[in-house]
């Protein structure tokens, strides 16, 4: 891990060396870091070093505003590619490492605070760098009623995990809409507020998400027009009930009537969360390894995973779901939905009520995330071959919620993922009209042709998914070109939109080239 | 109503008749309209012949894509700006008139197709001409068990609403929450499709609002930007039961006890629709005309709003909401808000419950737009001053949902409307997390000096909602540019983005100038 870091793409060593001398004027060397050993942390952590060379020339820290706006001024003058990252911490994605190899690291970890917290009308407003388990820290630290919404991983950024479209699992779970208001720096320097916020003095930024004419905060996510410095969450008001619940299918072949059973539920809001709906390798990999299991090679035998459901006493299709609020409603909720699967043959249900107090107190682990308490439990699943030296990579196409669309899904997502010689492991997270299928590439990173056969499989599961029908709603940077890609109407109509606004907005092209296949004018590839 | 129409800025009659020739050879001539009577139908309804002059020089009616495309290029050769309404029905805020004078009307009224319809994942798929009616009738004649959501007038369009950040009353009342995919022309010709419409064939267009990378559709509304030609809209499941309830409290000062009474009703969804609190005036309007309780000048005095609470048996605030879903569950909800008002001295509370399926079938009027069922009858308020010659102007601004927020702008708006010599006539939508005060500036249009009042009024109603902290969410064409410039953090930060924007995208300037204060090149006022 102590390559040389890359340089920016037609920068000697000389005239890089003069242009960390420029941000170390504007920052304080402190908050410059070029060093190889030191810079190993932002590479990609569960890609192998010379197999990809997606690795920053240098890290910045930034601390305020007014630094990222220095950084801008001498990125725009020396026509230095940056890379924008909050924590990051999306492993299954590339972590913090830039899809422009040489790139230089905007890493806004400094920028850590909690700006407001708001009970009565149940917001945040948070800076780049605050983490979810900062924001759970600082909600219990004032002694708020309020939940947050949680990914599976509590260490990543807030801010970062919205504007990548990330999920947790509460009623807030679709993160990007509880956005409300941001603050973004754009690539000449200039500040700009989104919604409300673009009037002086107003007080109703964090209440209503739109302003006067068009909100350009949807522009700003999955992007590379902008730096977002500061955002509003909504937050759920801490119910007077909390109730854990799950419910099982015996058969592979229950998944249709599973999620037809469940779509009118989380359609009226009955399941007001979102649900996950997991396999049983996804089950076996929170707690156990595939050696307990199986050491032959190819994918698992389907005797294999029968064996598993026995003795974990879990189904081969298991969900996991949650109710909130007065309990007399959550009662009624509860016995709606059990009425509902007990039509279902074979299937298991059940639950476990807290008082809503106990969202901030002791809830056993299996039932934190639900409850907005931040953790990285779910870590474990990644050591499915390598243990210690176990990674993944995420493959996350979005599906209509209907019982055969989501079997014709997982059914092409299995069988080419079984084609690799990979197990097949997946999370189907539900919302109310759609499911989005994380589909878990495990490796062992010391097994090179293994970590190429994940790589590969990705890339042949984003054309296959495309080619029925499915495009993905985030993507690791080996394949963010091709996946952008595939969305293709009209002769790439949004690509050629977006990379107007890019043209537009940043004219040098210094933002995270590359970020989703934007790329500036001048890097665009031959197409 | 026979004036001239005016002619776009700069250019001759000559001129002008070439370019309606390049009209008709696109459209047919029969889809272009330059008779200036024919064209009355296009005027600003609520303002005076030549107080005001906000006029098209023409209207065209495009039937497909293909010919707003070809008006696009007509457009950008002769430099003709374009207006587009879909109904041009938005009367408080200029029907379909242009905001610069001369512009040609691009109406959308005959491009009026409902295009899917799917029960199973909740959404429609209409073109920008549907009206609310018309969408209603399509799902009563398919069948389907799903409601929709309308604003108080069902003449207007589904998608001009909803791009003009319309509201309605159901769970799904804010629109542009509920949209889902759209399609865009560019100004250039370009067909561009949001979200996951961007990829050909793909199946969750309608169901999953993201995409991969930026979403764009925000940008696409309430400004001028594009064309939207279809939409798509998440719709409520029709539920097992309806209940329409209504509360109010008897004094004036007893405002601040009820927003505070319902801001955790609404916001943890016990309440799950978007209220409205009105005040007694309000109500009167929507019953009686002015000269039944008054005929003095100046604004009604306190004694008469008593007597009208008196013989109207309402409050001097009054609200009305809903309850939807499982009939045990709106029973719980029910209780709970009852238990909630029954801590505030002389309010009254009460419900009416229906079956859910009654909601296509006969319900009171007064039950009707929380049903989703459309209508015309709130029309009538606008009767107040003139009867059958009445109009009116909104002033609509935003506050955050606090007890004391809204007392001190609604005070704030009726200190100044009062000031003004006119009634203080106020309905607040109430949403999670704020709310959105629409006050009516009534007027007689046979009375020029009340129509210059009402306008003169909504203007020191913008300056001096903006000074208190509070903006407007919509405008009327004459005030567009004033509101706009109160959106001035960071020396007008976010007029200065939607205009880089415009000139990226239409650098022509032909569409919609003026749209929200935006203006492009060559016309932008001096500031």
């Amino acid at each position: 891990m102590t390559d040389q870091p890359k340089l920016p793409p037609g920068v000697s060593a000389s005239q890089f060396a003069a242009v960390l001398k420029r941000f170390e004027a504007a920052l304080g060397a402190g908050a410059v870091v070029s060093d190889p050993t030191a810079l190993a942390e932002f590479y990609d952590p569960y890609n192998l070093p010379g197999r990809t060379d997606f690795k920053p020339s240098a890290a910045l820290f930034p601390t305020t505003v007014e630094q990222i706006q220095a950084i801008l001024a001498v990125a725009n003058e020396t026509k230095t590619p940056l890379w924008t990252v909050g924590q990051g911490r999306n492993n299954a994605y590339g972590g913090a490492a830039p899809r422009l190899p040489g790139a230089v690291l905007v890493h806004l970890r400094d920028m850590n605070k909690v700006l407001e917290i708001d009970a009565a009308n149940a917001y945040a407003v948070v800076e780049p760098g605050v983490r979810f388990f900062d924001l759970y820290e600082a909600i219990r630290a004032g002694g708020h009623k309020l939940t947050i919404s949680v990914p599976d991983l509590g260490w990543g950024s807030v801010i970062g995990n919205t504007l990548d479209h990330g999920f947790g699992y509460t009623p807030y779970g679709d993160h990007t809409a509880a956005q409300c208001g941001m603050e973004v720096v754009l690539a000449n320097g200039d500040v700009l507020r989104t919604g409300m916020g673009a009037m002086r003095g107003n007080r109703t930024w964090q209440t209503y998400k739109k302003g006067f004419g068009p909100s350009a905060d949807g522009i700003f996510m999955q992007s590379n027009f902008g730096i977002v410095t500061k955002m509003g969450m909504w937050l759920m008001p801490t119910p007077e009930c909390y109730m854990s619940c799950y419910a099982s299918v015996p058969k592979e072949s229950d998944l249709e009537a599973l999620i037809d059973t469940i779509r009118p539920l989380v359609l009226d809001r009955t399941i007001p969360n979102y649900p996950i709906v997991g396999n049983a390798l996804g089950a076996a990999s929170q707690m156990s390894r595939r050696k307990d299991w199986y050491d032959g090679d190819g994918p698992l035998p389907d005797s294999v995973l029968d064996d598993m459901t026995r003795k974990l006493n879990c189904g081969r299709w298991n969900m996991r779901f949650a109710l909130y609020g007065h309990e007399a409603i959550v009662d009624t909720q509860y016995k709606i939905v059990q009425a509902a699967f007990a039509t279902l043959p074979g299937a298991t249900f059940g639950g476990r009520k807290y008082a809503g107090a106990t969202m901030t107190q002791d809830v056993p682990p299996s039932d934190r995330i639900q409850a907005g308490i931040p953790g990285l439990d779910i870590l474990q699943m990644v050591a499915w071959y390598g243990g210690d030296e176990g990674g993944h990579l995420d493959f996350s196409p979005i599906c209509a919620l209907k019982g055969s669309e989501v079997v014709k899904q997982t059914q092409l997502v299995r069988r080419v993922v079984e084609s690799f010689g990979l197990d097949y492991c997946a999370g189907i997270i539900i919302m109310p009209r759609s499911a989005l299928q994380i589909c878990l590439l495990n490796f062992d990173k010391k097994n090179p042709a293994q970590v190429d056969r994940a790589f590969e499989c990705c890339k042949a599961l984003v054309v296959a998914a495309a080619k029925a029908g499915y495009g993905e709603y985030r993507a690791h940077l080996e394949v963010m070109d091709l996946v952008a890609e595939q969305y293709d109407f009209n002769n790439h109509a949004l690509r050629r939109f977006n990379e107007r606004l890019k043209d537009a907005l940043d004219p040098n092209g210094i933002l995270s080239p590359g970020k989703q296949g934007i790329w500036p004018k001048g890097m665009r590839p031959a197409r």
